[in-house]
């Protein structure tokens, strides 16, 4: 690679340039609007030639995707160590990132466009959102997932995607401070799920007794108690 | 209509009665699982007669989706009466009535199967989305709701959809603790929101103060508070 010799690329060389030239057209533009002439030219192959190394449009797109959601599924690994508030600012600073890079790319995946919304578009996506539940299960230190704790971590999951979709649709709230704010859900989602559920509460107290007060989740509980101490004070004095 | 006497449908009844037909079906099995055979035997009348109404699947499909789109929107129609947490406990009531009933075709709608991943499809969806925004935010008393409202109603929307999704794929929540969840959730996500914002901590305030105590976001604080007494009480203290 480092010999300055120029050649022809072989066949899998090919396909992953090509494979990258249009993930880079999706990042500005919605692959429905991306026709395989204009990969073609940002290649500096023939139109012919692209359809040598992908039988249509959709074998392309779809390729495009895969790669796409291997990357996506990469952004939520996070090494097991330290409070678990740091980890998911991490993971959810990652995952804005892939989200930024890819704009109208990731849009169109996730509201599943003409281009985009096959079954084998799906099983990615689905297989990204596994990848992204299994991975978040890891962190929280428990075998096997009680229902109520398993819906909290998918629930949270798709929350990140359409918060995600909301800021990209014109990004008027600072992506880091949605960031904060999914990290702060994900201890809200939990909190309400405790409220009514044993099991669940043991998992929240447990996670929380090892949060230090100024990460992300002593941070939230910090500012509202300031917030609204009347309001959080109120039901113990008329409960007796 | 109450005559008795046997007639022919007009064109627009038949049409309305295959739609009801398909929707039944589609209420036991997914969209792409059933076929137009089956919904012109139900329907009792033959294979060719079903595409004198509706040119194809497709366009069946679509109107079937149309009618269900046009109901689920109005599930979320609720009187503008009374404590904000109970108008929402009655508005995910009906709502989950509507994905009970439609089980598979919720679902199938929802993931973007085959039969119903088009652009046509997915205008209706967002169409159900955005009527399901506009009718929270009249609850919530607010003109020109700011982006940070906006976010935590549209991310509400979509917490409600995937987590009825996630109840249908094996119902091991009782669904009536998940649509009180999910009241608990809007007042969760509008508080952290709030915890950064002022605009949102008006909000908030706002709504809380005209909620009982024994209504759901009251009881909400009751049981996080006696759940955690230690853990809501340490950010305070070591505050100066």
């Amino acid at each position: 690679m480092t010999t300055g010799v120029r050649r022809r690329m072989g066949v899998e060389e090919r396909r992953q340039q090509l494979i990258g030239v249009a993930l880079e057209l999706f990042s500005h533009r919605s692959p429905d609007e991306v026709s395989i002439d204009e990969i073609a030219a940002a290649a500096g192959i023939s139109r012919p030639l692209v359809y040598h190394y992908f039988p249509g449009k959709q074998s392309l797109y779809e390729a495009a995707l895969g790669r796409a959601a291997t990357e996506l599924a990469g952004r939520f690994l996070e090494p097991l160590e330290g409070p678990l508030g740091a980890r998911l600012l991490r993971v959810m600073g990652r995952f804005f990132d892939f989200v930024e890079e890819h704009g109208p790319g990731f849009s169109a995946l996730m509201r599943g466009g003409p281009s985009v919304g096959s079954s084998t578009a799906n099983a990615m996506i689905d297989g990204v959102r596994q990848a992204a539940y299994e991975q978040i299960i890891s962190h929280l230190g428990v075998q096997d997932p009680p229902a109520r704790l398993e819906l909290v971590v998918r629930s949270w999951v798709s929350l990140a995607e359409s918060t995600a979709l909301i800021w990209l649709d014109g990004r008027r709230i600072p992506r880091s401070e949605l960031e904060t704010q999914l990290v702060h859900d994900f201890a809200a989602l939990a909190a309400v799920s405790a409220a009514y559920n044993q099991e669940m509460a043991g998992v929240v107290l447990r996670v929380l007794a090892e949060e230090p007060v100024d990460g992300p989740f002593g941070d939230l509980l910090t500012r509202l108690s300031t917030l609204a101490p009347s309001v959080s004070a109120v039901p113990p004095q008329r409960r007796p």
